[in-house]
């Protein structure tokens, strides 16, 4: 049976490959919503055209929010490089954008395919907390949101506690935590233990195909960012994993499901995950928390996409 | 030249006279939208189609958010009475809601009438805020927005400091003030320095009018709850003088410009209108605050309303 | 009866001529203890040195807490001068700090005098929470409690909404104003109603007292500060105001108790007194706010300090 | 060469043993404090002398404050029994609390035992930061601070993310994390990993010397909570622990230098303590946080002491 997927960018390297897997894999991309996050909103957007045309698939582009429901942000060309896939700032030659919202083609789409749709959100939750607050029934037409974000163990990237992804948005990610949808969170601090490392890195770099060459080519400016100032042993892959996983949740091997809420104050811990492990709050368990997976088999995903053409 | 408005309520009897006003002052009400706020939300939509039967005028009404955008709230009907209008709860007995949401429908009039429409938030500001955050460039399609809401010297009535519009939904209002609107604010401690005292209400009472019958029915819960809890000798109007200005900003006696933003922090002060009054803050006045009415002309307003048949 | 008094100082211009006004008005000062605010800490110890010396009393000056409890602070060297008494930096020649820390002195002359002594508070509440969070029986021993702080209705100096005293230190005032302490305050925006204004000055100006001669010289500074920054017609009192209720109570000509309480978040409103003038709360009242004044009485107490010598 | 400590407490079982072990280490226990925290202020107190009395020891108990500086808090008699060893409520028969204060006692060592005093605070740090507020000198004449508090990777007890210590007091936390003190933190998340199982359990059950027999009475509460409630396999010793650690540094297997702070918001969060493992803030390292121990050694100075007699 075919899947029906959304997916949610702020389109930098890691979400182009994302992308690409899904594809690759057999699932109907139904919809590219994008929103405020990593780079100049405008990028994000030319990005994910441009990652099409690489792949010659022409699917919908939503653009959506652009900045988060309530709090200013900040974007992170440190990390991607300027054009998000390093410093190179590329354009598509065909492909345009939708005019229509993406929080109005979530709203149809998850009519459209009410019960079968799946939300990939490696990215902030501002489209899907906007598609919500239109209307709320998308909780139980949406029959997944994959959610890379958080922290499983409070060790942020973008603060000491905070992970990027529910910190640009932390109001938008406190909706959807506790909107009802069912939830799978693949953290920051549990993907960087699955880094591809200089062995694997150079192992991709000799295999010398289309892919794999696009592949070290959009990486690079990130895996050298990750490994000098995050203390990572080689490139994380945390929007590809989450993608990996939700594509085939056997790559899950260790997953608790918990109540987890979001910090949303103006404060030090701004955007902060609250897991409650010890059930404290008695509050239903609203989040499957994946904390380890099969990193064998997300390289097999991963060297496949790399082999496809 | 016809002047379009979108009237914005959380529908009680304050609410229902301002409707009224406005189609009684010649003004094209092109959408009523109905947002969370004093009572039960269907009620509200209840309300606001009974309203319309009573004046045998078919405005169309948009159901917009039942909720706010990130934080609680709660509905005040120790203040107007389970049914808005006291404790009777009414019904329209043809009209319908709309299935498109306010936000959709502001949207799409900010379009058709740009540069010519008035949005009047006689509630909280949540639809608005929705609006803006789905298409930005309503800010300059939009004419002007009036504000019943906030407080112009610290004085409230859901909190010590914050009036309830702006409290129920502080992260719409912090969007809304900040997003570049032209806004005109009547605070509600301004507004309670022009109550309908004992010897109007009488007057009205004797009036014997359908309208004047009408409004005796639906105000006396809330005069009773008003004079009894707030400290005020009589009616408070805040929707109805917010819209008698929107009517005729020669009511306005004195208003001062300055930068207003709002606390959304979930503490003490939440919801309150913080008005840079000496520019400390050294930012761009976005706000008219009005400080005092001439009230001999909002009587005249108000008199002739009842009057209307 | 002798009143015996401890005066709590920022030592800047407006304090030091509280002091007189206490000394002149017969009132035993037990003790002046010095806490962060207006200016450098140093200078604030030296500036109530240099007053006694002026008038030679050697009342025993006790150093507290040069730093609110928890939160950063900054001193407002804009409004006061350098040196507190304008631009001028002052030194004592003869008297020298006591050793004793300020908030074991409290604690002492409450044993002394307890159910006698008085506390001028015309300065942030960092020394009285200290001795407070020492020892909470001096809520009994201290009769009353004295504050310049806060605002009536919502409008401050340092911040929009916020008074300096209470902004410097919120979580102090939040302890003090919750202690169970007989607390009378007098806020900022009702001082600046009674204003000295062009006449008075020069008729002070003309008086030629040693006195006057001093007010003048000590003044100037924090009146242009004033008059060109906060729309104030003429050079504010707020420390000698509230002195001069603690002296003759009968100069309040208008009060309310209400339950006041202080908003410590870091903020939009931090540091702002929130009154709750409706008793939504439902809290004990644990303060009466002076809302006007008996300016004439006022005036008449200043010029008698002003002709002492 | 004679160590010299302060030992401050909030007397429940763990306090008790992590004070005798201090003792049976031959360090010169010169004060121990009393601080608000697991159970009522005045059974803390009996606790302390009750627990001198039976090790036959004249340690001087200070008591200090009976509350944090600013907020609420609540005790936890649910995890150590209504009498902080068990539901027991003991009394000392013969020995007395001193009438100075904790903070003047501790002001007081520092002075006399300036540059070798340490300070064991297995508890709140509301004396500490209060000793610190009226006399901060004391930062440089303390040697060193042991900490048991906070969480290492966001696994609290009293909340999710707080470990119950810091969560009481967040706003002296935040005062001594940032005051220069030498600070050694040992979190909950990385104590719970050495429980005593229940091989060790039966094992110090059959030992029956004196000390071990109390051993057993009074852990037996706080053991049966903590493997019902914390998912912990046995008891934990996160005090003991610490003192441990402060007798023989070379307990610890694994520690890291950084700059932690502490969120102090009253928000999700509050109460956590905030490392800063990536050196995002730049900000000078404050905290060795102890991320590992050798169990081993820790045990045999726990059997050590369980065979003192």
């Amino acid at each position: 049976m075919t899947r029906h997927f959304i997916i949610d960018c702020d389109t930098a390297e890691d979400d182009i490959m994302s992308l690409f897997a899904l594809i690759k894999n057999g699932i109907s991309v139904e919809a590219l919503t994008i929103v405020e996050g990593n780079i100049s909103y405008e990028q994000e957007i030319n990005n994910a055209l441009w990652a099409l045309e690489f792949i010659g698939k022409d699917v919908k582009v939503y653009p959506g929010s652009d900045r988060p429901l309530v709090k200013p942000f900040r974007s992170v060309e440190e990390v991607h490089g300027k054009g998000g896939i390093g410093d190179e700032i590329v354009k598509p030659s065909k492909l345009k954008p939708e005019n229509k919202r993406a929080m109005d083609a979530i709203v149809e789409l998850a009519d459209r395919y009410a019960g079968e749709l799946e939300f990939l959100a490696i990215s902030p939750l501002t489209n899907l907390a906007l598609a919500y607050l239109k209307d709320k029934s998308i909780v139980d037409k949406i029959k997944k949101v994959w959610v890379m974000g958080g922290t499983a163990w409070g060790r942020g990237n973008i603060t000491p506690v905070a992970e990027y992804n529910i910190w640009v948005d932390p109001d938008a990610a406190k909706i959807i935590f506790n909107a009802g949808f069912d939830i799978t969170m693949v953290p920051w601090d549990v993907i960087v233990n699955y880094p591809i490392n200089d062995e694997l890195w150079n192992k991709i770099k000799s295999m010398n195909t289309k892919m794999s060459q696009f592949y070290i080519k959009i990486y690079s400016h990130y895996r050298d960012y990750s490994m000098k100032n995050e203390k990572i042993g080689g490139t994380p892959h945390p929007d590809l994993i989450t993608t990996s996983i939700a594509i085939d949740r056997s790559i899950i091997k260790k997953s608790e499901r918990h109540y987890v809420d979001i910090e949303n104050c103006d404060c030090l811990t701004r955007g902060m995950t609250v897991i409650d492990y010890l059930d404290l709050w008695k509050k239903k368990a609203n989040t499957e928390v994946v904390y380890e997976i099969h990193f064998d088999k997300f390289l097999n995903l991963l060297f496949d996409l790399l082999k496809w053409f």
